[in-house]
């Protein structure tokens, strides 16, 4: 009541463990607080613009913790590279992904954002907390719910939707001439249910980390930065519950994945994974496409299908992850060996190759029919959409077998660029190729 | 065309690697499914009624698994004891959080589901899968997709809800007279905006578990085990991020939980946790009272807010986690140090104790206003919901300064029997009662 809001602001400050005066300064705001009620929490962020009561900058990178996440422990991926990181690393246990809309078209401001994500990215991939003053009268800079946790290998991996490019015909950047050919929408596929709410994008956005908290602290944090600049038009968690360095399972109970052995070799990944130097658009040289899938899978029916009728429709054994007729998940076989109409067999019968990076996810249950709503969040990456994603989803909506028990509810696709050097941000190329 | 079912099942199970003549049934059967197609896969399940197709039985406890999951990890927490699991464990990092409605009024059937669910708790509980007949043309009883994953320290929860034992003054199942007298819906808060879709339930099933993959997997073999006499009415996921043992943050970013400590000696937990041998109706002893609020965080206001109005707001500092003018997180303070109208100086201002077992949970945007639709799902158990509980949750709903930054979503509150003992089953010593 006697108190001025300067006052209380003083009293809070200087009751900080930084300050010499604890006990006094404690009693002081405790005294105003009390007095004040939750008048002072509602005055408090008006005031604080009011306010230049900086505290000791702790130094760069040091951020704002006294003790630091443990960025030496070891699980930390370089944010910095020739291509992204989260494409060809190992997968992490965990993601969430978020699509963004871009709210204006000022390339400007544009630009400062991907600058902005490259750094925080480079910051939070090495655990550290992102900083910006450093006062308790600013908003903290980090949301702060991953302090003490380690890096968590997290990585992030950002692409590009043809709705950057072009919108409704319009080059809302100037970038529509950089626009890969095959950047666009993939077909709608027969049996498909695409939310356009969950589809789709301006920028796409994968963290992915050991620990969830990771992974969605980074997107959080990446939000926050984009606020007044793009907004998140959906976002999607997911898990893998996999023993190191096994093929994870689906929702389905089968080994889902085993073909990425294919992917193993540097060779086998610049023919299938990466975009080559000669490629045009030239900016994508060292990039790659993703494609993301939500593909809803109905548990119950396929909890009541018999063993056999599973893996038929799967086409491989269940328990093992081997084709039919053989022991082991990586025994050879040829397509022939595979049942005709199964998943597998289908998928090889297309003929291409892609790296498959997919979660599982369980958002609840259905309000509408109380099942699950549950299934595969499929990511692959691909030097081609065309050539190589497009072929197999084709014959695969056309003919699975598992289509009884599945359906794809939405679709997006992102030319991802290369990666940054360190101090470049995630879009350079684009942004400086020759065109502009 | 030309091959009966029957023959195509045989060829299918004559071509699994446990048969001697792989190479002619393999080759006999992709013939037989590439000529029937998916005709195959539609006619299977119909046609698993009228085979008797046994597989050799691999015994108790081996399950339908050739490489068993790693029962013997380490990572292993009793299902049977005095007391049931999952209330006083160290918190693992991940929660499924089930609700299930029971379908009928038929009480022999509500004790059978209750044995089911105990033994198939065990089960998973030691890691191991679920089985019964173990054939190709049944359904698989496990629906596999965690084999391989250690047990995870899994613990399953069990709770009866105020509607077990009586609905619109029903006694649905001769339980009204052993209803607790304080086991009734917690009272609407002022600010509550409880969805009640989201709210209550016959049934609540806590599964937490160090893999949210393992806690999934229990909570749909359970609803897949109570198929016709339960449905889910309502599921919650979430995660902690904490380094080991320490206390988690909230996606406020604070330390919350801190007050547990106080819950670590048995005698405590006698004192505020556990139902003592002379309450009544008895068959609560050993037991508690579990409650539930899925308690919405406006993330995108509180990271406005500045460190000043966010501290002074939750009651401690946001870094440390210490109390103003301290140091750390378990420096002692007494309640007139902590600011006045502030989360925790209410918390403990109420006087009662309770152990906090709390999730973050993070739903993806709510479509409304492209806001986080995220925050915690407080889950806590005492042995009073009347004299623990609900004076904590009226003083908090009048007066705390946080209430400007949440919103209280979903409401619910389960009478937690006592542990079974080995080959007994959680809810007997409420079936078995005097009264009954």
């Amino acid at each position: 009541m006697n108190s001025t809001p300067e006052e209380e602001q003083n009293a809070a400050e200087e009751n900080r463990p930084e300050t010499e005066n604890e006990s006094i300064s404690r009693r002081e705001m405790l005294k105003l607080t009390a007095i004040a009620g939750t008048g002072v929490v509602l005055g408090m962020s008006g005031m604080a613009t009011l306010m230049s009561l900086k505290r000791a900058d702790p130094g760069p990178g040091s951020g704002m913790s006294a003790t630091k996440p443990q960025a030496d422990s070891g699980d930390v991926i370089p944010f910095y590279g020739p291509q992204q990181a989260g494409i060809v690393t190992p997968q992490q246990p965990y993601v969430c992904f978020a699509a963004f809309d871009i709210l204006h078209q000022d390339a400007g401001q544009l630009l400062k954002l991907l600058q902005e994500w490259s750094a925080a990215s480079a910051l939070m991939t090495a655990g550290k907390p992102l900083r910006e003053g450093g006062n308790v009268t600013s908003p903290p800079a980090d949301t702060g719910e991953t302090k003490g946790l380690s890096p968590s290998n997290l990585t992030l991996t950002f692409g590009f939707g043809p709705t950057l490019f072009q919108n409704n015909g319009e080059d809302r950047f100037g970038l529509a001439s950089e626009q890969p050919a095959e950047l666009s929408d993939i077909p709608t596929m027969p049996g498909d249910r695409l939310n356009p709410q969950w589809s789709g994008g301006d920028i796409g956005v994968q963290a992915c980390a050991d620990d969830p908290a990771v992974a969605f602290h980074a997107i959080r944090n990446l939000a926050k930065a984009s606020k007044g600049t793009a907004v998140i038009r959906w976002v999607q968690n997911g898990y893998i519950g996999a023993p190191d360095g096994q093929t994870p399972r689906n929702l389905f109970g089968f080994k889902d994945g085993t073909a990425n052995r294919e992917l193993d070799s540097d060779a086998a990944r610049s023919q299938h994974v990466w975009v080559s130097s000669s490629y045009t658009p030239a900016w994508m040289a060292n990039g790659t496409y993703l494609v993301a899938r939500k593909i809803r899978m109905f548990l119950e029916p396929w909890d009541r299908a018999t063993l056999a009728e599973q893996e038929i429709t799967f086409g491989r054994l269940k328990e093992s992850g081997a084709p039919f007729g053989k022991k082991n998940e990586f025994d050879p076989a040829s397509l022939s060996q595979f049942p005709a109409s199964s998943h597998v067999w289908l998928a090889r019968s297309a003929g291409t190759k892609m790296l498959r990076r997919a979660y599982s996810y369980v958002d609840g249950i259905d309000a509408g029919t109380g099942e699950w709503d549950a299934g595969l969040f499929f990511i692959s990456f691909q030097r081609s959409v065309k050539q190589q994603f497009i072929p197999m989803l084709s014959l695969l909506a056309k003919l699975d077998a598992l289509n009884k028990f599945t359906s794809h509810v939405s679709s997006a696709v992102f030319a991802c660029p290369p990666g940054a050097g360190e101090g470049g941000f995630v879009g350079e190329t684009l942004f400086r190729s020759g065109n502009r």
